[in-house]
């Protein structure tokens, strides 16, 4: 099976629990009709109090997200005005552009929404397609260490995304062996081609105490401890000097795969960190060289 | 919501445990795009051998089953040999037309045969229109007497189908009084109009011992009983003489609904009933005549 039709179906499959929002996905997705197009399912986006939200598809190509609303949603006056506020905010803060299907209208009127969301995304796709910024989906490459080692560059909207430990060492010639200690695998690694810029590859999964928190909407990381005592050492050490990591964040995609994801470049930030929250990491950097590791 | 919305929002729901065949079903139906089309789940069709097979999806207006092979159908040769034999029964034995699509290929070549079926599909429906015979799907008017008592003629492909007995009787002016015996409802009741063409619902769920088995393919309904002297004494009486009957055939749709879908006037067929079968009903009539009962 290829991998697309694998990706697909298994979106659709696990999105079929909410019927309305499932038979929208379906339809954006067929009547997108192209195979270049990559559709990601519940991206995570962070608002203000609330640790995080998802949109229901992204569309990261483009920078479109995607919320489709059930009947329920129009129920309270209340839940009208903090979707609407919940869309600001993305907008604001990552630049994208949220697109919301009513599903509370007639059949006609959802088919309506879903026609011009899908003249949108298409109109995007063949204006960057003319100027030659358009970077079609391709999974292959997205995974492979090799073909990114030679292109020698990686940027966020690349995608770039990495399936073992060993493939993010193999991109910057760093020694896989030394991730290893004991029996536990390290969380990140000495770049070998600049002592100053630390290769790591959090997750949202709890490790040895450690609990890191990507806010995609914000750009930033939260890296603390279950232990008081730890969280405030690390705090502590961090504060008195800047630090930079090249970050690869963790997580398991549609396909039930591990992934590491390439999500920029950050440094310690000491207006947000402090030794009740922890360290707090901020994106400086989208774009890195792999050979120099020089970051824009 | 919109009954259609709800109908098909649904039957993808119901459809998504099967990835593939799932993913093809969305596309067919978001391709098609048009919703006077109806689209119905695992049709019954019965074959030789086996007590009843599904097609996965059945489209009654321009009578085209679709069969969607998952890549496990093309593991063995046996199987393959199964499927055309399958097809090749169905085809002949009901008239209608099965499109195959074979989803061990690449997702280019699902597309292909998908786009192949869909021109397929609207060819037939733009052929019906200009002939003036195409039948827009019209949930309100199928489950709806009074529409088919003023009508005055119901046939098979209309798609009647009741979700009460009351509503059957209400189309015949039989009193609906009548079909209640104690706690029990009777299987069915004398028409007013023709005394010898009785009223039945059968129903595939064992009712009082009584067992129905329809055979969409061959349009016939095997009436038997768990009890071995019940079913004999039902044989005996039937094969005396000549017996006929409207039948709405009972089962649940797919909104969870109970139906009682007119499948045509049967009459008892003494080539193939025996003690050991029971009695069994071949399709005599597709269309019938609400006021005088004549039917062809």
């Amino acid at each position: 099976m290829s991998y697309k039709l694998d990706y697909i179906s298994r979106l659709f499959q696990r999105t079929s629990s909410k019927r309305i929002e499932h038979y929208v996905i379906t339809r954006i997705w067929h009547l997108i009709d192209n195979y270049d197009v990559k559709i990601t399912p519940q991206q995570y986006v962070t608002r203000q109090h609330i640790n995080y939200a998802l949109t229901d598809v992204y569309f990261p190509q483009v920078g479109i997200h995607v919320e489709i609303n059930e009947p329920a949603h129009y129920y309270s006056n209340d839940r009208i005005i903090n979707d609407l506020k919940r869309r600001k905010e993305i907008e604001t803060n990552t630049g994208h552009s949220v697109f919301v299907i009513d599903c509370s209208l007639e059949l006609k009127e959802i088919h309506s929404q879903i026609d011009e969301l899908v003249s949108l995304i298409k109109k995007s796709v063949n204006e960057k397609v003319a100027k030659g910024t358009f970077k079609p989906w391709c999974p292959e490459k997205e995974h492979n260490p090799i073909y990114w080692k030679e292109k020698g560059i990686i940027t966020i909207s690349d995608e770039v995304s990495f399936h073992t430990i060993e493939d993010i060492c193999l991109l910057f010639d760093a020694d896989h062996r030394k991730t290893i200690r004991g029996f536990l695998r390290k969380g990140g690694i000495q770049n070998p081609k600049r002592n100053d810029l630390f290769i790591w590859w959090p997750s949202e999964r709890q490790r040895s105490g450690w609990i890191n928190t990507y806010d995609e909407i914000n750009g930033t990381i939260t890296e603390t401890h279950s232990d008081t005592k730890k969280k405030v050492d690390h705090f502590n050490w961090h504060t008195q000097g800047s630090h930079y990591r090249i970050v690869f964040f963790h997580y398991k995609d549609i396909l039930g795969l591990t992934n590491y994801k390439y999500v920029g470049v950050f440094t310690n930030d000491k207006e947000l960190s402090n030794a009740e929250i922890g360290t707090v990491w901020t994106r400086i950097g989208e774009t890195i060289n792999i050979m120099d590791a020089e970051y824009q």
